[in-house]
């Protein structure tokens, strides 16, 4: 079996080019391990994104549709996904609807747009997780499923047949509409998010739940819902109540906690039918 | 002719008693001017909320509901008024259907679905503006045209004939796709925002813009933006910028400002053809 190689994109902040060397160590140090490509425009700057739209455009493309490598992983979030998707999905060839992509938050937005293109991707860890207390499991969580399919990477909950896609909460409200939006029908529907208020995780699932196109959701699950600024006043409900209250209003089934969240426990959420 | 009788309810957050009391004293001074009812509700506390939902639904439908009232004025933003609207919505009567309809802000989620029922609703001033420096002036424009129409109090770049609409830009990308997405094709759209990082702003209106419904709108005119926090690397572009290139990318017209925002300057902007 020959050496796998995966190309690392940052379509929205730059890479700190100390992860990036942490990382070549933790993928070295694999036995078998893939061989990873630091695209050159990780580490461009242009005030908020690592370098300007055409230069993260390209650079995704570049990986995307290149036959030798086998999977694009997005090196981090942050923001500006959004702003080369639709230019990004336009461009793919042949060859990028054969590998695999993985990220999750502000990638949600190019997640999102390749699945409903019929591409494989997946919702988990990316490199920029190696800054995190206990970020290199999560590296090598996305390192053994992005090379080897391991199983043990993937989220606990997922059932072999029923279709599955996760999101950040504030990503999927602002792709609901847009030409980014997947079908997600019959789906099991995982949502983390990090760093919003209780009252504007209330008012983004007051959004999610009423749109016409996610009531036909097979059921929602919630992932962790990290830094949650306090609420002046107090908001009563807690995260789990709020997107319980929501579902029921919806009549949307809640089927439960899901292992995802922006934090290094963040499991691995292959979209669509395994 | 009869003095006017205006009902005030808070969908959203609660009214301070002491702002009550000078608006009293600001319309108690105003010649022939309108009789106020402050619905002992906007003075109840529920958490966030100015009362439960079910306090605040209730409040509201007294007012609107009830023949003797003029108008119905929203006391205050926040948020809130998103989870009681599609039960006000469905609980309207016909003496509904002939009042007018004042607020922005979280107030938009509500003026929304009204406008979308065929209710006369209109974007400006609150009873809470009076909170904000020369806040009186913004409060006697919302009396003068609840009362009397006064075309003064109106945004100046309003044509007759050409159906118009303001909303918080949030609040809009927050109600698209709901209950509560009224039908915006070929109207001035004119959006305001405050206390949004560029970022953020960036992102909205990346939702907004790529909306299939609103490429119909006749164009956009963006009012004022206001206490937006440091972007943290610089974001390099400016509010206008931002609106400007989405616009441009979605071949919708930017038809310049609009003279409405988060302030005491706040020019009211009723919904549809005047």
């Amino acid at each position: 079996m020959g050496t796998k190689l995966i190309g690392i994109v940052a379509p929205a902040a730059r890479l700190d080019p100390l992860i990036a060397e942490r990382l070549r160590l933790v993928a070295g140090d694999i036995e078998n391990g893939p061989h990873l490509f630091l695209h050159p425009q990780c580490f461009l700057s242009d005030g908020h994104f690592a370098g300007d739209d055409d230069a993260r455009a390209r650079a995704f493309l570049d990986v995307a549709n290149d036959p030798h490598f086998h999977a694009v992983w997005i090196a981090r979030g942050g923001y500006g996904s959004c702003r080369i998707a639709q230019r990004v999905l336009s461009e793919l060839n042949g060859y990028a609807r054969e590998k695999l992509y993985l990220g999750y938050s502000d990638a949600g937005f190019l997640l999102a747009g390749l699945y409903a293109k019929g591409c494989r991707v997946a919702h988990g860890p990316m490199p920029a997780d190696l800054a995190r207390p206990g970020g290199e499991a999560a590296v090598l969580r996305a390192l053994s499923w992005l090379n080897a399919a391991d199983p043990a990477a993937l989220e606990a909950s997922l059932v072999d047949g029923t279709p599955a896609a996760a999101f950040n909460m504030v990503v999927l409200s602002h792709l609901m509409g847009t030409p980014l939006e997947p079908d997600l029908s019959d789906h099991v529907l995982m949502l983390e998010e990090v760093s919003e208020y209780l009252y504007a995780i209330d008012r983004t699932m007051f959004h999610l739940s009423t749109q016409a196109a996610l009531r036909r959701v097979a059921g929602i699950r919630l992932g962790r819902v990290s830094d949650i600024p306090p609420n002046d006043p107090v908001f009563v409900e807690n995260e789990e109540e709020i997107v319980k209250r929501w579902c029921g209003a919806a009549k949307i089934p809640y089927l439960g906690r899901a292992d995802i969240g922006h934090d290094a426990d963040n499991k691995i959420v292959p979209f669509g039918r395994r």
